[in-house]
């Protein structure tokens, strides 16, 4: 495993102008799915685009950015897949754990995430679940690998309108935390609720 | 739920060249996480992205397009989030079906991906797993909304490398049918494992 401190970290200036264009680039992939522009049109952005790609990889590093939070060394990984403000793939869902220990994140997907027309996809939402489920465990004190994930699924996710995902550590046995989390709708009803349990290494 | 005839569908000039544009706009992610080009190139790079959005946005569809496939209405969906040749955040996650009805995918996966350091999100393989597992109970002729989604992490799944999913239904009951799928790494070691209940809509 690489380890944090072979991983750069970003000032604060530049985290915010990465952020930008990881926005732009975001906006860009929902554009694709969506445009009916004629074909000789897509022929010359998509060359566009390739040739933005080559600017940027100018300068490139071997493995993406992490920034140190805290005094106890926790890092962030900032190009993460969920929520991360430098990937421009991450659906846009920023957790924060409240006082009480629940990880909580308010968000709404875009048809970038679709599964069933007009849902989320299924795996989205357990992507998502994973991630806030793994910083409840976190939040819990109890930091650890996910060793097992279980997804109900109680209905549709509808996208394009505001979710709610909630989470928190339910209870330690040894080395393992268990914690659930759900999806909860527009209309006040849950979704999708997920169990994980965590493990975590032997070597803390 | 949106029905699939009021999505538009594509001929295979348009996919070609939509797929090729979604290519371009994949390594484009791709670079934005590696990039340590100045602040000044990041402005201007982000800029240009918009710009290239704007032309796309210019002739826009509602929802994505699906694609026709089978003579019994299957429909394919281009910009689904794993696999979809026509969504440029989705995983290169390509699933065939195998005579003996094993839904199959070798792929590799980049930093957009990556959990822990030098390793796949668990929330990602989730994705991907999903998705087969999905493919797997409609190879079977049963196929369903997912129920329910059990994951088991074995060992951590490396990116940058080859790794292989596969999947099949394992039994029906009734209008449930249950899927069974892993991911195996380049030492064929099995790092995930999943397990799958599907039901079948009533009105089928």
């Amino acid at each position: 495993m690489l380890e944090s401190r072979e991983r750069a970290s970003l000032d604060t200036e530049q985290v915010t102008a990465l952020a930008e264009l990881t926005e732009r680039v975001r906006e860009l992939n929902e554009a694709v799915v969506h445009t009916e522009v004629g074909l000789d049109e897509v022929a010359a952005v998509r060359d566009e685009v390739a040739a933005l790609t080559a600017r940027l990889a100018a300068a490139r590093r071997d493995h993406p950015p992490l920034v140190g939070v805290g005094a106890d060394g926790t890092v962030r990984h900032l190009a993460g897949p969920v929520g991360g403000v430098l990937n421009p793939i991450a659906p846009p869902v920023e957790i924060a754990v409240l006082p009480d220990g629940t990880a909580r994140a308010e968000f709404t997907l875009n048809v970038l995430y679709e599964g069933p027309p007009g849902f989320v996809h299924g795996g989205i939402s357990a992507m998502i679940l994973d991630q806030l489920l793994g910083v409840a465990a976190t939040a819990n004190g109890t930091p650890g690998m996910t060793a097992t994930l279980d997804m109900r699924y109680r209905r549709p996710t509808p996208h394009g309108v505001p979710l709610v995902a909630e989470g928190r550590a339910t209870r330690t046995e040894g080395r393992k935390t268990f914690a659930d989390a759900r999806i909860i709708g527009p209309d006040g009803r849950t979704t999708v609720e997920a169990t994980a349990m965590f493990v975590m290494p032997q070597d803390r």
